[in-house]
C-alpha cells in the first residue's frame, strides 16, 4: 500500500491543496512547513503535520512514500539537502512552477533520485494553508516532465496523484514547459502590474473609472509580489523571450495606431488567439485513444501528445487515456 | 413631467440597458435602432420601440424629451444630423465613450446644442440588446462632461438619468476623460490582444496549460473586435500616450530581467498600484458634502471633485451629495 502514502513538504496554497486533495481521494497524507503560519492553520485543521521537515522525511523513508516539494523555487536547494539526508531512495516530484532550475538542483544535490518534475497549473492571487482548497486541482492541467530519462513507473505514479487530485496530466519536457509557461502564467503577471502602473499614472480619476477590463487585466498584480518574482525570476530566459514577444506586438500597435490610426491587426490577431484559447479550455475532444506506458518509444510518444494539445485523462495499470 | 421622459437611439448592450434602467426608475422610455437584430429582441421583450430613428425622435422633441444617443462611435455623425433635422432643441447627451471626437460632432452638426456628454463606465464582452440589464450600471461610475460652457440645468438632469441607472456620477472635462479611459480601459483591450496572441504564439501546449492568469488577462479579447476598434482608434491621441507608458514599462521589466535578472522594481509597482485600485473601487469613503449647482464656479468645483477620484452620489434640486 506504499502507493497510497505522500509526504507534502511546504503547506502553502498549493501543497496544502494537494495534501487535502489526495487525502479526498483516500491516500494516507502527512505533511510539514518551515512557516510557522501554515503549521498551526493545518494543525488547527486536524491535518497530520510533523513538527519538523526533517521528521516528515524521516517517515517518508520508512514507509516509501512519495514525496512532493511545494516551496517556493528559492527554498528548493535547502529543502533538497534534508531529502538527500533523510529520504534519497524516496519517489520525489515538486509543484514549484519551474522545471528547468529544479530539475537542475535534484541532479545536483541526489544523482541517483527517482524524480518527475510537476506543475499543477492551478492558483489564486491569495496564498498560505487557509486559501487552499481539496477541488483547487478540479479540471485543471497537471503537467508532468516526460524528458528522456524518466522512470515511466514512477511517471505513472505522480500521474496517478494528478489524477485523483481531480486534474488531467499533461506530459512535456523541461524546456517545452518552462516556455509554455513564461507565454500563459508569467508574462500575464508582468503585464497585469505594467497595466496597473499605468492606470496609476493616471490619478485618482483613472483609478475610479477602473471597471470589469482594468479589473481583470490586473487581478493577478494582487498577487504576493514575493510569491510572483519567485516563480517569473526562475523562468528566466523563456520569460525574455516572451517579453520580446509582446514588446514587439505591443510596439507594432502603437506603431500602427500613431501612424495609420488602425488597430485592426492587433485586434483581430487577439480575438482569433481568445477563441483558440476558450476553444481549447472548453475542451471540445477531438477523440480519445489508449497509450501503452511501456516501451522505448512511450515518453516521445507522451511529448508529442502534449505538443498536440492533448492529456492523459486515466490510467489503466500500464496503459492510459489520452484526449485529444 | 418632460422630465422624466428619455428616447434612446441605438438599443445595444448600453443603449438597451439604459432604457431598462430608467425604466426601473419610472421614467418613460421608447426608442429606435438601425439593427434589425436589436429591433426584433427589443419589441419581444415588450419595449416601446419605434419603427425608425427619425420618428423616434420626432416623439421626442415633441414631448420634451432627453436624447440619448448610443451608437458606436462611426455611426455618431450620420444621426446627428438626423436630431438636427427632427430634435435640434431637445436636451442631448450620450454614452459613446470618446468624448472629444462627439463633443466636436455635436458642435459641428448642432452649434446651439443642449448637450452634455456621458459615459457609463460598464460593459461585458457580450453585446446587442439581448446581452443587457436594468442592473448593468448598479454601482458604476458614469463620467459626465463638466467643461466650461455646460448647462448646469441640463447637467443635473442627465445625472438624475445616471443615478436613477444606480450608477454614481464622476464629473470631469472631455480631455481629462478621454486620458484616464485611455488607460483604464483602452490599454487593457491592445495589452489583452497582446497577450492573447503571444500565448498562441506557443502552439497547443501553451493555449493548454492557460489558466487563471491567462484567462482573466485575455478575457476582454473575446469581445466583438469592431466595437474594441471604435473604441480604441476614436481615442487615438490619449492611447498612443497610454502605449508609450507601457511600452517604456515592459521595456524596463524586461532590461532588468535579463541584465540583472530582478523584477522587483515592476511587480512592487504594479502591487502597489493594484492595491490603490483595490482601495478605490471598494469605497473607502472619506466622508460627504453638499455641492451648489449654481454660480459661475460649480463646473471648476466639480472637475475638482473629479480628478481627487471623488463622485456625485444624490440630487437635491440644485445641489448635489459628494463622496470623497
Amino acid at each position: 500500500m506504499s502507493r497510497d502514502r505522500l509526504c507534502v513538504v511546504g503547506l502553502g496554497l498549493i501543497g496544502g491543496s494537494v495534501l487535502r486533495a489526495a487525502h479526498r481521494a483516500g491516500w494516507t497524507v502527512w505533511g510539514a512547513t518551515a512557516a510557522p503560519d501554515d503549521h498551526v492553520a493545518a494543525a488547527s485543521d486536524g491535518v497530520d503535520v510533523e513538527s519538523t521537515v526533517d521528521a516528515a522525511l524521516q517517515r517518508a523513508a520508512a514507509q516509501d512514500a512519495l514525496v512532493l516539494l511545494a516551496v517556493p523555487l528559492p527554498a528548493v536547494d535547502d529543502v533538497l539537502a534534508q531529502v538527500a539526508r533523510h529520504a534519497p531512495s524516496c519517489r520525489l516530484t515538486d509543484v514549484v512552477g519551474v522545471q528547468g532550475p529544479v530539475t537542475s538542483a535534484v541532479r545536483r544535490r541526489i544523482p541517483d533520485a527517482r524524480y518527475v518534475g510537476g506543475h499543477p497549473m492551478a492558483g489564486t492571487s491569495a496564498s498560505g494553508w487557509a486559501a487552499g482548497s481539496a477541488g483547487l486541482f478540479d479540471g485543471a492541467a497537471w503537467v508532468l516532465d516526460a524528458d528522456d530519462g524518466a522512470d515511466l513507473g514512477m511517471w505513472a505514479d505522480v500521474a496517478r496523484l494528478a489524477l485523483d487530485c481531480g486534474a488531467h496530466v499533461v506530459p512535456a519536457t523541461a524546456a517545452d514547459h518552462d516556455a509554455a509557461v513564461a507565454r500563459v502564467s508569467h508574462l500575464p503577471h508582468v503585464l497585469a502590474a505594467v497595466l496597473a502602473s499605468v492606470g496609476a499614472d493616471g490619478g485618482p480619476l483613472a483609478l475610479a473609472l477602473g471597471a470589469g477590463s482594468f479589473g481583470d487585466g490586473t487581478r493577478v498584480a494582487g498577487s504576493r509580489p514575493d510569491l510572483v518574482r519567485a516563480m517569473c525570476e526562475g523562468n528566466r530566459a523563456a520569460l525574455t523571450d516572451a517579453l520580446d514577444d509582446a514588446l514587439g506586438r505591443l510596439g507594432a500597435a502603437r506603431g500602427s495606431l500613431a501612424s495609420t490610426g488602425s488597430l485592426e491587426s492587433t485586434l483581430r490577431a487577439g480575438h482569433l488567439a481568445r477563441r483558440a484559447f476558450e476553444a481549447t479550455r472548453d475542451g471540445a475532444d477531438d477523440g480519445t485513444l489508449r497509450v501503452d506506458l511501456t516501451g522505448d518509444t512511450a515518453l516521445e510518444r507522451l511529448r508529442e501528445i502534449g505538443r498536440a494539445g492533448g492529456r492523459v485523462t486515466a490510467l489503466h495499470g500500464t496503459r492510459c487515456t489520452v484526449t485529444l
